[in-house]
């Protein structure tokens, strides 16, 4: 039997990155003309095909999920394949997941290999450098050869497939119009850069309270954080950003953050600062994480309800792999927020 | 082509256990006659082989490592996993991950799954069901075909592999060292049941760290935990085990407890009951996790290194599977425990 050559094996033996050759393969008039043809020609040679799964969905069922998410150290993540799991468990099907590491390279290799006769179907979040670069080649090539995607949190609008999501403008907006009833006249945000869809909505929400509330959105008060700074390992450069922003402004009485690493980071700075919380500075995050019920003090957030969110993507995905002759339709399920009162707000 | 058939299938189209499917066609003595003969009739009607790795590995390297981990919501699981992924990625390997919840089906259900020709070898840490089953033949089924297992973490002596492990005697007679030297006189354990091979070992280093500075041991002061309070969802029940300890043991001044789980709930219970941390009490923990550093006050532990567990496991590994000519040797490889003293202890 002769076997399938890769996009990544293509990339190797070429010398050049997944992302060309994936964009070689489509023409794109960003790859030069001379690297278009060489990857045309040496997928011709080697019988390139997107992937197999048009070959293995004809023959079988995996009663397999593939789960593709873009880290492991995260409570978010870890609690959503657990619903996926109770779901799918009780329905008969196995989960297995592969990690992108927010690398759209790993997204594209760890779907092509699942994709390839492991699995009948995904869930998945979407890698930060797949929503920045753009490139959904990937989706849509699984999904035109029969292959269901659901996507949870991170989605994007361009790819027609079912998706679970938190109403992150909603959910956002209440945490600020909290702070507001509690009395906090100058409300700083802690954010991710636009481009991540979450974050994004996010800041929206921030922006629409103030704006509902007649209340003039000030530059100085919003920082987005880089990407970089968003994992452990750099905790010191997210406190020296953060320090800086309650520093720079001292008139700051209630923090929104996006995420929990944020937000605890937001209340360890406000001590160091001797700011007291929830008396001088209020703090809301934006989680499900364990921190956060655990911190001192406790952080006051907007709930996710990650354990839905993957029991709902699982019922989706399963219910589509379960019923094929059905007419083709995508329902994008929202998830309540809900706003989880702790210490750290009056 | 024909399609394999799989002890899962097998189990379900006679409505039996996976496990008694196992142990039926290896002709254990714990099934009956009848069943035995009726499992083994099927087997041999579908052609049912243990699985399909030689035939797989004979013909192709899939570049990719299958982890099976017990839990997903689990920092040191996490944290390993992150390891082994760095160490993969820089030598060309891919992760996968599939997970067991602590169940011995679905472990043999994983293993059979990766094990068809998606990966190269293995990383696992053993479920507790597996444990307690005491049935090993998925392990020794994948060995003697050749694709190679690394064990990491919770390991059993009776498989012959690579294995990673931290000295759990070592690093908690260290624990209760360190608490016997800040003056500790009544010093209590909080662990899990014998079969949890981790727990028996902090156990014993517990005990003979008392000995060797000739304290008697005061089996009232052993809690073991079943596993069944050992979730989130059950946080309550294990609240009201260890109250019942502090409670019924006044004089109890130090709680070594061998996961984080247990130490913070030491210390909320404790706080509950108005004993000063440390200066009434002082607790460690067994961990690498977040909760301990963000805890107040912030957790004494014995740090597992987890992370370096899993870069030491992706070595082995990948050393075995890029040197097969090599004579058989099996390694097992310690990483060194270290006491991270925070508030919790004086």
């Amino acid at each position: 039997m002769k076997r399938k050559i890769t996009l990544k094996q293509i990339a190797r033996e070429l010398d050049v990155s997944i992302s060309t050759v994936s964009k070689a393969l489509r023409n794109s008039k960003e790859i030069s003309e001379d690297t278009r043809q060489k990857v045309q020609a040496f997928a011709k040679l080697y019988n390139y095909r997107p992937n197999n799964i048009a070959l293995s969905l004809k023959n079988r069922k995996t009663k397999t999920i593939g789960i593709i998410i873009p880290e492991i150290v995260h409570h978010f993540f870890s609690k959503v394949i657990r619903g996926i799991e109770l779901v799918a468990n009780k329905r008969g099907y196995n989960v297995i997941v592969g990690l992108s590491n927010e690398s759209f390279d790993k997204e594209v290799i760890n779907m092509e290999m699942l994709a390839n006769g492991s699995i009948d179907g995904f869930i998945l979040s979407i890698s930060k450098e797949t929503l920045l670069q753009q490139d959904y080649h990937h989706f849509y090539e699984t999904i035109n050869q029969g292959m269901p995607i659901v996507m949870f949190d991170r989605v994007v609008n361009e790819v027609n497939c079912d998706k679970v999501i938190v109403d992150d403008l909603k959910g956002s907006k209440k945490a600020v119009e909290q702070l507001i009833a509690n009395g906090c006249k100058n409300i700083a945000i802690i954010t991710t850069k636009d481009y991540v869809s979450v974050g994004r909505l996010r800041t929206q929400g921030y922006l629409e309270a103030l704006e509902e509330n007649k209340m003039e959105p000030q530059s100085e008060l919003i920082l987005k954080i880089v990407e970089e700074l968003d994992s452990e390992d750099h905790l010191e450069d997210l406190e020296a950003e953060i320090e800086q922003l309650l520093v720079n402004n001292k008139k700051i009485d209630g923090v929104f953050a996006v995420n929990e690493l944020y937000a605890l980071t937001a209340m360890k700075v406000a001590r160091r600062l001797k700011k007291k919380i929830p008396e001088q500075l209020q703090v809301i995050g934006f989680t499900d994480g364990v921190l956060s019920k655990h911190a001192t003090p406790s952080l006051t957030t907007v709930s996710q309800h990650a354990e839905e969110m993957g029991k709902k993507a699982a019922e989706l995905l399963i219910n589509k792999l379960e019923n094929e002759d059905e007419e083709e339709y995508f329902e994008t399920h929202i998830i309540e927020t809900e706003i989880i009162k702790r210490e750290s707000t009056k």
